[in-house]
């Protein structure tokens, strides 16, 4: 799908590496990191190389050919390395749950293939990963199709926050693929881009996005979202989502809990655009949705100058919780689910099938 | 009162010139720009080497020496030029009324003066512009008295934006002023001071007075502020005002208007602290108050580095008008004012004076 806006792809399985599109050099510079070892993916993965729950997903099951490749060389069990090695990539970011999802499904598939040759098994792994890729691909199109429809028919002014687009997904995004579905079908867009502190994802990345895609975007600090909305008045606020539980309780990058609340207190229809693989149903609620804590300098020296002084703490939450009563609707591959939650998840996605179905 | 705290003093005038502490170069360097011409001291107000209303209208004030002694040199009409010159002060930024108050008030005083020499006519603008200063520093204080019964007694949690400290003004503060008058009376704080985009006059103005004066301070971007009223709950937001309306909508920093529906939807108490001078009775309501629209680059282009794209557009208001629902108490020299904000205006500010009584 990124290949049809234009984007260069966010991430690529060349048969010898992992190629990532570096995000935290954009808007900038374009440039690619080879990534051959698990160490580096970690690395890449925690540094914001590649970002957003989807696209963690894809480099997490390709992650694991790598995994599999260096248990086969080290001197102990090979088993034992395995199972540490995809433990750690599982584990390199702690809130988006299509990581830990991922790489759980790739490393199944070898068990049918225990015995056979390295070669088969590595096949094995390779397929099972491009599979996830591919199916991102479809899913992003699919959230497209089923969130446009929510939308005006001729003209329309959204906003959104951080990125959820081709750049956080093996595909076109999961909030964006939205608007690239509604302005294929002609609708005239406007979109607000919280800039999205402290690493300001909406400023560099979804304004990179839309603009290459021609669509009218509009980049303000987070704090003026409130304005934007009086003033502005837009049809709705469409973000993307890094894991949902069982009761729609909906965890994404930190700044739309409080969004939420100001499209509320407006209101300005709230959804969240988001594929199966981010729900996990074995939470009850947003409560039990761990919360990465990401270091002071993110804040306290944008550009590597202090903007805090010494004596000033600093507290830096990676995402936040929004909750079900502030979402209008769940955009799913399969469908938009509606409140109650509880049940139009358990639906769609619950019945009989393991905690992350697809 | 900056003294007291150990703080250098915002703004100092020293009988041949101005010397403002340079806002724009803290935390990192304490250094001090001394201002001889008008042209100079609007560049340095635009530029936000001085700002926050209270401290405009002091700087204004002792402006208004520098306009008359431009216009003594002139070889037109003085008076032509005089009037020239003081009205482009006024209008150096458009949304604080303090400026344009005190340019007025210090203004005024000539007339009687009409046929005294130079030298008695500029003592009477200088003592003047001096008592304005020593006014505002009284008003912070009983600003700080008034808003810390406010508070509880023995410990507290508190949440600002932007800098409403010794900074902003001639003495100790409006917002910050609460907080230093509850500490002198024993009260344990914690303050959570949002960062404040685009400029981060909350992380680095703030953070820095309110840590020199040993209050714990905790910097969050503004986007965490929703996170934090959920975790932390706290006692009160505390924030100042540029401009406020006859039925007590308040005109302040970008961002305040979000932050006071945050703080209703969590239901902590959300109080603005500004001197009566603040008050501008000729406008019926906030819809009237002028926002400034500020440059691009100031979003697009933190520390230099660009963060937006070209293809994208930028939006940056400096001021946002929270409507006097949200807000629980007008915290002034005068006492709180409390809801309904029209009667409680007029009674305390508004009866038989002119639009800024004083």
């Amino acid at each position: 799908m990124s290949d049809a806006l234009g984007f260069p792809p966010t991430l690529e399985w060349c048969g010898t590496h992992l190629r990532l599109l570096d995000q935290t050099k954009l808007p900038g510079e374009e440039t690619y990191l080879e990534i051959r070892s698990v160490a580096d993916l970690c690395d890449a993965i925690r540094r914001l190389v590649v970002r957003g729950a989807p696209a963690l997903g894809c480099a997490g099951a390709y992650g694991v050919i790598l995994c599999y490749r260096e248990a086969c060389r080290c001197r102990g069990l090979p088993s034992d390395t395995f199972a540490y090695l995809t433990g750690m990539l599982a584990d390199a970011r702690p809130t988006a749950v299509n990581l830990r999802w991922a790489v759980e499904r790739v490393r199944g598939v070898l068990e049918p293939f225990n015995a056979h040759p390295a070669e088969t098994r590595e096949s094995a792994l390779e397929a099972e990963a491009r599979a996830i890729h591919e199916e991102d691909k479809a899913m992003c199109a699919a959230i497209g199709r089923h969130g446009a429809e929510l939308l005006p028919k001729d003209r329309a002014t959204l906003m959104t926050h951080c990125n959820a687009g081709a750049l956080a997904t093996g595909g076109s995004g999961t909030a964006l693929a939205v608007m690239y579905a509604a302005q294929a079908a002609g609708v005239k867009l406007h979109v607000y881009a919280d800039e999205t502190r402290p690493l300001l994802q909406g400023a560099r990345l979804t304004a990179w996005e839309l603009s290459r895609a021609g669509i009218d975007v509009t980049v303000i600090c987070d704090n003026m979202a409130a304005s934007v909305m009086r003033e502005r008045k837009p049809d709705a606020v469409v973000v993307g989502a890094d894991r949902i539980a069982a009761n729609g309780d909906a965890a994404n990058k930190i700044g739309t809990y409080g969004l939420a609340i100001l499209a509320k207190h407006h209101g300005v229809p709230f959804y969240i655009a988001a594929p199966s693989s981010t729900f996990d149903l074995s939470l009850s609620s947003g409560a039990e949705i761990p919360i990465e804590q990401r270091a002071r300098d993110e804040i306290a020296k944008p550009y590597g100058r202090a903007s805090v002084p010494e004596g000033a703490q600093v507290y830096n939450p990676a995402f936040d919780v929004t909750p079900a009563e502030l979402i209008a609707g769940l955009i799913t591959e399969r469908g938009v689910l509606m409140p109650p939650y509880e049940p139009s998840i358990r639906a769609v996605l619950g019945a009989g099938s393991k905690s992350n179905p697809k």
